[in-house]
């Protein structure tokens, strides 16, 4: 595939692109990671950026220009790749496995980063001391806790919380602190709603570092965070660090929750008009679920964005045109239902911009970013993803 | 990331892959592709296969043994791998865009391959002059058919036809035929139904092609097909060619559908567990959408699978086991609702397989496929896939 990758390498303006290709709006990423480091700096915490969105180095240097900072990560390749970027404080946010503990023990080893773990069983905690015996490096381990009943976590007042923790120390690792994720405020779209969501989680989190603080445990580190509750906590007493990727890119879930507007969304698909079916008021292009993913995050807000917002080739939206389906390099454009507008005209070979239901889901189809600036055609640079695990 | 990757490559058993990881067996691959290719034999078709599902040069051997054969692709990277491996004669069954035509056309020049091409539009044929005359190859050109309203295509009785014949003719291609994808077909659950989609597909296809020769088009090639309809077609009269991709792996939608048996389906991702919450029934493991895809195809079908069904670490069916939610990097098993069943005990560290909801997608997260023989925790070898446009 050498002429593809050098046709890519040498388009110097999105008319050169091949399609379907994702796009990355400098400005309004640049925008995004201002504003929520200056929420982070106001409420007096620690921003720890969750690098599973953006999966680059790029990216990463754009949000710490001084020098590494701490972040977190999904998987252990994205640690391993950071690492060798010279990111030492990272937090692994996936629950470990024995296997998972000892791949980023071995990657801290070797680099001198501290990789720190997440867990919530005693299962778990009792399988560090292998992890520590076999790997030499003593595990830095989270308890992971449960806000929302979204996911994996402890509940605060679960007796198990103290019994976990005695056991990561009788284990012989270093218990840093709390963990949790505010994940089902996905679901909601009122400020009060997510405002509510913020002083839960950090509620929560806050009485279940006290409770381990009176059993003796320093419990220094207070993590929490999701993209929606890091914009709109109103205060973070007790909490020490801040969590957040998607609030990098936005997309357009995050808008229908109400954290960003349509034009904070710094990451897009272009694509290729390739036919038209006029009586049915369809437009197709050359950008199906493999470009632009099967997430359809909206399905259920108030707004249904179907595979996403059309824009022109500028980045201008189109109003009321979505993608309505999609299959594996095909997608359908039609109007909204119940709009009042009219398909705009589109002959084959016309080019346009796609937005993301969900930006992490968008990205991971690709494998890397032509970086953009507004609506200027120019490509400022080509830079490279992660994937894999 | 190098070691990740010597740590996959050193893996010779099931139990030294770091997880999530894509799993393809062997032997069902082998039956699958046998069965359609009897089928094909029987009927008196050619079988081009789509390689859009597999991606895999290693697939395609299998399919091919002897010498390269007639496939179809769905992107122009897929031609240009494909062309780099002695595969010559392609179709691109996507509707071209001016770029993609030059693109494929410059894959002809280069390799001596012919990369078919597919429109439905007075405006693609016009386009042909030009990219003929830039690429100095004369393109080769199917009419792209509407057999049930599923997405681009002409249908078989519309004037346009064979006003868009005469331009592809005037435009100085070569038209070859006529194609149709019923791909409405993944939408039926009863084999009337199935058998009746098939047999409106070939007459539809047939009708168009006895069209175009009554009006002096040769159009030798009548090509057709969706994995449903392929293996349900009673008789092909007419048609020369038959299509089908997802047909090798098979998948839980191809089950609800009523093509494949649970133990025809030849993918699946291997997972670890990572954690529980008994008051739910939940068990969380490590593959979330990022490795199962956001698929949920089964989602109107007669029996959600949700994100996939369970199995045991040896591909056995764990009974109405499914994951019942993904977020990125997690999955979350639960019983199937309704069931009487109970959650098997699945401590930490646990590994499971799980099934695709579709194949293509699935696949489509992955970067290579450990390949496996049944129950045996041998992995027999390491085939790459490929991706991007």
């Amino acid at each position: 595939m050498e002429p593809n990758v050098k046709a890519r390498e040498a388009a110097k303006t999105i008319d050169a692109l091949i399609t379907p290709s994702l796009l990355l709006d400098r400005g309004r990423l640049e925008r995004n990671v201002q504003r929520l480091a200056e929420r982070a700096r106001k409420l007096g915490v620690v921003l720890r950026p969750h690098m599973k969105t953006a999966k680059s180095i790029d990216v990463a240097r754009g949000v710490f220009p001084r020098e590494p900072g701490a972040i977190t990560v999904s998987t252990i390749a994205e640690a391993e790749y950071f690492a060798g970027h010279g990111f030492r404080d990272m937090t692994y946010a996936v629950g470990m496995s024995p296997v998972s503990a000892k791949r980023a023990m071995e990657i801290c080893r070797r680099t001198g980063a501290d990789v720190k773990l997440l867990l919530d069983s005693v299962e778990q905690a009792d399988a560090l001391a292998d992890v520590r015996e076999t790997t030499g490096v003593t595990p830095s381990v989270f308890i992971e806790l449960d806000c929302d009943d979204h996911r994996g976590g402890l509940k605060p007042d679960d007796p198990r919380l103290l019994e976990v923790a005695e056991r990561v120390v009788a284990a012989g690792a270093k218990l840093v602190g709390v963990l949790a994720h505010a994940g089902e405020s996905y679901g909601l779209s009122t400020p009060d709603a997510l405002v509510e969501a913020a002083e839960n989680e950090r509620s929560a989190t806050v009485r279940a570092a006290e409770t381990l603080r009176a059993h003796g445990h320093a419990c220094p580190i207070v993590s929490l965070g999701s993209t929606p509750t890091a914009h709109f906590a109103q205060k973070l007493e007790g909490v020490t660090e801040l969590r957040a990727g998607v609030y990098m890119f936005f997309d357009l879930v995050q808008h229908g929750v109400g954290v960003c507007t349509i034009d904070d969304i710094a990451i897009s698909v272009l694509a290729t008009v390739i036919g038209a079916k006029p009586e049915k008021g369809w437009v197709l292009v050359d950008a199906g679920w493999m470009a632009l993913s099967r997430d359809r995050g909206t399905a259920n807000q108030q707004l249904d964005q179907g595979y996403g917002v059309v824009c022109d080739e500028k980045g201008r939206v189109l109003e009321d045109v979505v993608v309505s389906q999609a299959s594996q390099e095909h997608g359908i454009l039609a109007i909204r239902n119940g709009s009042g507008k009219s398909m705009p005209e589109l002959p084959v070979g016309t080019r346009i911009r796609i937005l993301p239901n969900h930006a992490c889901a968008m990205a991971a189809q690709h494998d890397f970013y032509s970086v953009i600036n507004g609506e200027s055609p120019e490509i400022e640079a080509r830079w490279e993803r992660i994937r894999g695990w």
